[in-house]
């Protein structure tokens, strides 16, 4: 029986399956590339490589997939310099798209960050720097299903609002132009390391990720294992699915929060006032959100729950004038009828 | 120095602040009451008491601030049976409600629920058969934030969609018109244990919350101090917090998803139709609530993430009709090109 590599027509031979196993992933990652649209043909894409096993199965599988959609591929690794061994990860990496033929691009950063979100931060910037110089208009990241659980987790955990909760979406565009796209978010780590088994390619651990002391990594070692076992074997997933669904529900409700706020918003140079009759008549979850980027918008500050709901309470209950307290800040905030302001002290 | 009771003037002496406390935590209720407008005054008020230490503090609570609202109380016990010494609680209610002089209704089932779900549903019925019969227009139940947390992390971890996180609101108003409120949602148990305390009640255990073989209990029990300890003091606040922001969401959503599924929605005797070109031009939050409520509405099934984007990604992708696989059904699925119809077999 002939049969392309992307054909999942049924199979009855149990050892023919698993020899199969690797294609059924490429497949499926496939189809999602194409119903979601991630991708267009021809197109020159960056794929931002850390060395680690999801990144290096990315490689391989954007690297499979290239024919078929005409892509330029690029691998760009930028090393933050945490593990003394960063140096045989980046060797790997350029090794590998050499051997792929794979135009290669290497950063070191000049100063060690002492957190995650700092290195993040000039990573992407980086990235987006690479891309812009060398035509890619895609900065592909190896983001699992599992980083979607661990991110969602780690968020709830901090103490987030619902916007905290779907972090790491499919595609988003920079301010360039360029964007970043994640291909296996519905693809589990676990799925990634059978494919990585079958294909034999050779992994090392990566130290940090063993370290209890990151919060990330408690999570990953301890909680997952703990939740998968006592409460519900399919916990990733149904985690991942959620993060997705919120993703877009949040979107669409900043979006329509947006645009109110906009109407309701007026300002001068010394005073932003924000018009309550129009926020009186709106659903909760609007009033909230309309409430929060007004705030925001002013002061880059992201106020609390409760705040948000004393201030929300204060102007539908009380109609004579109120001072909301604001300490150590150089704002001061009146209630007046029907109107919020803010001004500088 | 005079004091009302509800006056939250600064204390300087810690034994007096101590003394003060479970007025301060009155106060605090009271003012959540006014604020989110959960009673009138003059109104009848049921309360649904299950001889807990929640149930308990909440008749004490109500009971100390009915002289200002001039409120009727009446307390309902429901016995489920589940415990031999059930009895013993249903008799410390009715005993305490003779003590306050409040009128008090005791319910037994006649069968014995083998789960929490059904005997919920009992229960709530017959306090809305007492309400009703009994001129109330609100009952009230001793739901806290550390119930909206456990329900929560309950719903999650079985694999919710974000409707599932949003469960326990402040009020809801049934079908006859009587309304459920839950004044608590704001309160820890940690606070009610304290307060319990404080007024020297007596309180016994209530053994089925020992059982570790409920879920609920797993999760108070183990999961909740783990998560306190290694990653978050506040979880249980936050949480809370979270539970009610995605509340308020989940209801605006679905309003307007209900709204626009009107607009879509053909039906005739045999079969239901859905134009997918309505449905094509709304952001992708409320295509999916849209997609589900339409087929929950024709087919009293709650299709899982997966079924609805499966759909989705064929409207959106795929011009020629497509049959949708409904296996186990009494239904056929196709999509037409601007059509999703559903019909019976």
């Amino acid at each position: 029986m002939k049969r392309s590599n992307f054909d999942k027509s049924k199979k009855s031979d149990k050892s023919e399956k698993s020899a199969e196993a690797p294609f059924a992933l490429f497949y499926r990652i496939n189809q999602a590339i194409r119903d979601r649209r991630l991708f267009k043909p021809n197109q020159r894409i960056l794929i931002a490589a850390s060395g680690g096993q999801d990144s290096i199965c990315l490689i391989k599988i954007l690297n499979q997939l290239k024919s078929q959609w005409n892509w330029q591929l690029g691998i760009a690794h930028c090393d933050h310099l945490w593990q003394i061994d960063s140096f045989y990860a980046a060797s790997h990496v350029s090794q590998l798209a050499e051997n792929l033929n794979i135009d290669y691009y290497q950063c070191i950063t000049t100063k060690v960050f002492n957190n995650e979100e700092k290195a993040r931060l000039w990573r992407y910037k980086i990235l987006e720097q690479i891309a812009s110089s060398h035509d890619y208009t895609a900065i592909v990241t190896a983001h699992t299903a599992s980083d979607r659980t661990e991110t969602f987790l780690y968020n709830l955990l901090r103490g987030t609002g619902p916007d905290g909760l779907q972090s790491l979406s499919w595609k988003r565009k920079l301010k360039s132009g360029i964007r970043i796209i994640r291909p296996l978010l519905s693809t589990t780590r676990f799925e990634l390391t059978v494919l990585a088994k079958q294909l034999q390619m050779p992994l090392w651990p990566d130290k940090s990720n063993q370290d209890l002391f990151f919060k990330r990594n408690l999570i990953r070692k301890q909680l997952l294992p703990y939740l998968r076992s006592f409460f519900n074997p399919q916990i990733d997933k149904t985690i991942a699915q959620l993060a997705e669904l919120l993703h877009a529900e949040t979107v669409y409700m900043e979006n329509i929060a947006a645009l109110i706020r906009i109407k309701a918003h007026k300002k001068d140079d010394t005073i932003a006032e924000l018009d309550t009759s129009i926020l009186k008549t709106l659903p909760l979850a609007l009033q909230r959100r309309v409430l929060r980027q007004f705030l925001y918008h002013e002061m880059r500050y992201r106020f609390t729950f409760t705040e948000i709901e004393r201030i929300r309470i204060l102007y539908c209950n009380y109609k004579k004038v109120q001072k909301v307290e604001m300490k150590g800040t150089q704002w001061v905030m009146y209630l007046h009828s029907n109107c919020l302001t803010i001004s500088r002290t």
